[in-house]
């Protein structure tokens, strides 16, 4: 193991922007715990770790060039307030489409990465194999996504497509949360669907709303004048699994 | 309307520390569109305004004291990343216990100011009136909790107390969120209730577990090691709330 270069420091540092994620083909993921499972479940993607000396990472496979870094390096190289002594650059995941099959969640222009993070997590959670976002959704690999996904975002394959091109050649259900749609309680779910949810302040765009053939929605019992888009999700997404176990 | 002055900025900026809002009885709550909230539901709390001159708040109560401040002063107040250019002074809201009636969320050392917020906002929209957190809970007033309630703070009622006092009394049926619980999906559950979630990190409380009448869990249907506990909140307040609405 050998100390980190300034250019490493500041290829990394550089990785904060999706303009060089994107040339670079490459994210960071932070904090040991994640490391290690990235290296765990994609050990080939896995380029570089860097560590304060005083962590050990020990049989590591020998693909992956091994760094050492200070505190101050890792202030530089972290996006996080309190940076931890353990970060490794990734390479992006090669996620392929699958079959319309199961639960399929569809973001049309979610823009906070906490959401998008939240969402994976609850996804994988719930047994959804794939999202589908909008273009416009916010990037899979900004460090706050990758840090709300909390490992999950290994798991759940998210796609990025022109959803007006995805949904016309769709052949299963599509739903879409939506506030004039039917109480979600008294629907039955189908097992293979289409879930649609929409930006934090606009919700579902006027050219996604065409596709949506079951327009569904969580009642209100109090007074709050929204729920977070998280919080719908993991309430639908609930709704869409309940039924599906005994 | 009169410029601040130097010592109310750093008044308010005093206020950013529990101590401090607990000293002066006072929070500061941020953004036009809050501000208004709390003067249409708690007029005789608000007990200062600040603007840049460019706002127009009109027709306000007259106990209400108006003040000026330049882009640079609320730098100096807000909490926020980006200030908005309203901002609030309010007295703590003189919440009262009611009757055990309904669901009654109880909180066990909830640490995310975020975390506390959502569950405020969710439990707004499920129609809780009532929470009652451990005395170790994040502070209700932490600015950060104030922004995350979006305004349901003012309609649900927030209590601290000591939790085994509290439940010892308590003579409705207890739930709990807990991993070896039963399957939420699968249960009867009461219109009248008390519902316990833990901390983020330990779950609830080794003092707390002995009250705990009905274990219950939402079932994993994928990989994710755990849920957020506002995810986990939104899913059982959901379950609890679905069987009473057709």
């Amino acid at each position: 193991m050998e100390p980190i270069s300034k250019n490493k420091i500041k290829w990394i540092r550089s990785l904060h922007q999706k303009k060089f994620r994107d040339q670079e083909n490459c994210f960071i993921l932070e904090g040991k715990k994640s490391v290690l499972e990235a290296i765990e479940i994609v050990p080939n993607l896995v380029k570089t770790v860097v560590t304060e000396p005083s962590e050990q990472l020990e049989n590591l496979p020998n693909t992956i060039e091994l760094l050492l870094a200070s505190r101050l390096d890792f202030e530089k190289m972290s996006t996080l307030k309190t940076p931890q002594p353990c970060l490794a650059v990734i390479e992006k995941l090669p996620y392929q489409l699958l079959a319309h099959r199961g639960i399929i969640l569809v973001l049309d222009h979610i823009q906070d990465p906490g959401n998008l993070g939240t969402i994976i997590r609850l996804a994988d959670w719930f047994g959804i194999d794939q999202i589908v976002c909008s273009e416009n959704t916010v990037d899979l690999y900004n460090p706050k996504v990758v840090q709300a996904t909390m490992g999950s975002l290994f798991r759940v394959k998210v796609h990025y497509k022109n959803l007006v091109k995805y949904l016309d050649k769709v052949k299963i259900p599509i739903y879409g949360a939506l506030l004039e749609g039917k109480n979600i309680y008294q629907e039955n779910l189908p097992n293979d669907a289409i879930l649609v949810l929409g930006n934090e302040g606009n919700g579902i765009s006027e050219e996604i709303k065409p596709f949506i053939q079951n327009p569904i929605t969580i009642p209100r019992f109090g007074q709050a004048e929204s729920l977070n888009v998280s919080m719908a999700t993991a309430v639908l997404l609930s709704e869409f699994k309940r039924g599906t176990v005994n």
